[in-house]
């Protein structure tokens, strides 16, 4: 993928900063003759919306968004589709003292270093302000993959504090601020994120995406392999260190008698996996099988606790980070990856079937 | 990226199959002027070839590269250089029986849900043997960087045998047949993968790469940032289940002070970072410190020990495949992983230039 | 090119219908560092503003720019560029009964064909009010390209009235309503083109585009030729039939030694092309001359006289399009033409730049 | 399109110089278990061929096909499909002294200004040898349109000799050297060109393209317009100096009311365009009526007859171009112009195919 747009047939291109008057993005190669509104993408940026929970930054946008083309009389017309958020809490004077320093852990040092200038406020076009886009996007990509095909993601770990698979419950999710499967965990992770949140600290993560209902043959060799395409969407994530499909890098630790995913006949006649350690995909093309992904997030890099740093011109500084920041970015990343999953998706059911025929 | 096509500026399209008259790549986007001759290329293939010890596949190949065309008395034109290598040690009667069987972990049956027609011979398309393409790209890569860019890797865990950092020493690597910079870890390597050829099975692994000398500035947001598209270039290796930057998954969990990258002014007047979790990325741009990648490669599928499976036409079977595999497909992964580092850096280098003129 | 994205590295991405809230475009790959503001876009929108002439449509818009990111204190950022433009005299009524109406010339039946629903107000992403857009993107790569580099248009044909060579005066095109650069062809203009529009007929034209000051070496062989894509993209524009480099169609009456672009030095020492037939670029790469290409505009295919056609039931109907409509869509193309080629100009001086470092 | 790759979905890259050891080319994104074997691209080739007629070059070139990959058990598998030529003819030393000379109308000075090192043996990468490229992918394109698609070509003009429409027979093209569907004409032209070729001089022409049997709605806007896409196939063959389509060029002096076409409804029930001035396409998308294509080919730069030029140095010289060139270079381009036209519509086809389902 190059520069700001994601994706062949299947394609949207995002454009805006933090503190602008907006963010918007232009989903290009939609089918024709889908219902599409407003009404099917604001559910998918509430719950990425910041401010929702004492958990996550407490900016406060309603993130509106807005079909400015690209649908007639309620259906997709198969052009460019215009979506459009205005930006409303800005709140520039927060960040006017960063203008000069490199925080540790931003894009600040490597932006001047390219551009020789940056949009310092807020982060710029570094802000994950940009994901809401892709939410957008993704609630698009949804309604082409239709019903049957199921995406959701939670959050696995925080810090050292795992989920424990004997609990997962998918049903957990919506029911904590942590889109945690495991009710248990979640109480824990509270508290763990209270004492977090106080120590003027922050966390990491890891998020895992599902994709039920993927049919066997989507996905290309060999530079377009779906896991491919994959990491590199969860790698396009602001603070994402690592992606990994199916068993991913525990699989370095298995030998190939407890890796093989083993097949029998279902009784729908199709092949059934007795395992899924392949993560639905093998050779870069779905098996049929449950897609299964998984990304590391870094704990927030502005933290109120001082590291040191430099200035633009060279001084050596101490920085210490105020402002309306997320302890741990992973929990509003879920929605984004759930995104990025279903943008590759309905990209390659595109490919696939421009190819196929099928 | 799409099929088979990798890289914006710098970009090559590969063909061919496992067991067809030769494989092949086209280079395209590659500054003009450059010295180049089959002597660059070959050393690297080298590294890669099958039947250099008993721990990789006993397939004899040659790999010898020819040049034809985008080369003129000795030094690039700018025009697609054309690269071949003939496939001489095919013995496709070895692979006749797998004609109708899906072997577990492999891409026969992804390759016919896709296609409903496939090369069964050696894997087709999906064989490890199209890296040996990559590896040629990217020594032409590496001469774009200059010699100032050091590239390397290494296998870093195979199994839960994981190198010891007190012991890390580059100049092991090229003295034991693991790329193992640990002396130590190698010896017991031996041991361990000698075990496990002798059980029939087959082990998985790590492997790491690094990029030293990379200036500030390179890559590009959103969804062309430098880590998303080193993610994607190592994912498109066979075997590769995950991939990842600095910290990679043990980001998620630390904290944001443990995590800072602290920087001072070094002697030469330039940042310098106390740490590098970010694997001199920040932003999905290079910071200047060493970019440091690794990949995780599941374990052989190819195994003699008996896995339960399914037919083509969907009878039920135990398949147990024999033939001249890789005990641990990680060894041979070092150099391919090398190859993409190099080529995705290349193509930034230009698409940097072309956009900044830097 | 594909879909709604024009460009490789220097590229932009438009959207949005006739009769929607807004047009607009996403401009991606500027460099950074470039000085930037509404005001160096705008006299080139309102150059192709309707309502201006008797001569031109009497829709009127404001066409009022509106830049929503990508440019910081001024400068250009680097990151992409939204640019945004209300519609603000939609008359949806004015459009209503065409809804079931296939307009001959009109890609109403086309865009029915392909998608199975169109957005049949005012032509809706067929308009050429999309063509705003471009001359938008094409103020930005004129910056990009620099002072030195001179683009400018005119119109050189209307029906069989031609310009005379030697009246050729570039300094008449602003002084007459149909950027003509022949005071006396003006002249004629007006009373052909008035007659024209009493017959409730419309016109056909050829626009030429130049640019002055590209040097030698911008383009790529050999699908990406400077000449393949100027031909690309002012074919792309709104009732463009034909697009030609230099001599064009003539020079199929040519003989090699008529052709022949002999070279002398010039007294910079560089080399002087003596006549330029080629239009300024060999080989598909720029050769120092002027870049000098035509189109071919065919006459507006809404006219108040009757034609013959079918509605999307397939009834036979005659077709007689009201409403306000340039009698000479060439008119209007100038600025759009201008843009695309300043368009493919700083996308190849990116490339250029890219690949070569210079 | 970028480089040296053309098509989105179905799209090939060429590489190889004239006198190298041989050129080639990759076919991607081809649908698998389409029946292909040499023997159905070698005759398409053969009409290439040089050394046909004295009309061409003398060049003695066999062409012979070879497929590397991609075709397994005589059917596409899907994978990228390798073609490759060998040249056979090269006689290098025919080129030796224009190693320092800028032939006008030749690509050596925009190479050497762009690259500054060129492969001066037989115009290396520029020379039209790699056109046999295109043919080898045309011929695969055609498999991918089928039967019930038609396409096919003819020179309808050299220099200012000119088909007469009324004797155009289609049947006639195979039967005389110029592929001319005008008998009467193609006798005209064998005295026209022995003259000329006797003169030491070189002629331009004009070849027209044609598909019949598309159906309505392939094609995108606005970028991806299939006029667009024509037209940059077009333009990107050597010595094209203009493209069109339709009426082209001669739009420019028809009214509305003459270049209206209009529609009745057939007996089939299809719409049915009573003239075809669109040349089956409106907005960017087929009508279902024949496409026809134009392009202009200037005279080959190649000639006998001095005329002035500089070297490499700046020594202003006379050029004399001895060795075995085309007389007509049109002529040779007819199944060129076919192969890019069908490689269009086959991208389209996919392209079309992705988006809609249809």
């Amino acid at each position: 993928m190059s520069h700001n747009t994601f994706g062949h047939l299947f394609r949207f291109t995002t454009w805006g900063e933090s503190h602008g008057p907006a963010i918007g993005c232009v989903v290009d190669g939609c089918p024709p003759g889908i219902k599409l509104s407003e009404a099917d993408i604001q559910p998918f940026l509430d719950a990425r919306r910041p401010g929702t929970s004492r958990f996550v930054t407490q900016r406060q946008e309603p993130d509106q968004i807005k079909i400015l083309s690209g649908v007639f009389e309620g259906q997709t017309t198969g052009t460019p589709i215009s979506l459009l958020i205005e930006n409303k809490d800005q709140r520039s004077k927060d960040y006017s003292e960063i203008k000069e320093r490199y925080r540790p852990g931003h894009a600040d040092l490597t932006y001047d270093a390219k551009y020789g200038i940056r949009d310092y406020r807020g982060g710029g076009r570094s802000s994950a302000r940009e994901t809401a886009n892709r939410v957008a996007a993704g609630a698009i990509a949804r309604k082409i993959l239709g019903a049957d095909i199921n995406i959701r993601g939670c959050v696995t770990q925080i810090g050292t504090h795992i989920v424990d698979g004997e609990n997962w419950d998918w049903n957990e999710v919506p029911k904590n601020p942590f889109w945690c499967p495991d009710a248990k965990a979640a109480k824990d992770w509270e508290t763990y994120l209270d004492s977090v949140r106080k120590d003027g600290n922050s966390i990491g993560a890891i998020v895992e995406v599902q994709a039920q209902g993927v049919p066997a043959g989507w996905g290309a060799p060999i530079y377009g392999k779906l896991d491919s395409d994959i990491a590199s969407g969860l790698m396009s994530i602001n603070a994402a260190k690592g992606a990994e499909i199916g068993s991913g890098f525990a699989a370095a630790s298995y030998t190939g008698v407890e890796n093989a995913d083993e097949i029998r006949l279902g009784n729908d006649g199709q092949p059934q996996f007795l395992s899924n350690h392949s993560g639905g995909i093998l050779g870069g093309i779905s098996n049929g099988d449950t897609i299964v992904a998984r990304m590391a997030i870094k704990p927030t890099s502005s933290i109120l606790t001082a590291v040191r740093s430099i200035t633009k011109s060279g001084d050596e500084i101490d920085v210490r980070t105020k402002g309306r920041h997320d302890p741990c970015v992973g929990i509003r990343a879920v929605p984004v990856a759930e995104a990025m999953l279903a943008c590759v998706l309905a990209d390659h059911k595109l490919r696939h079937r421009g190819q196929t025929g099928r």
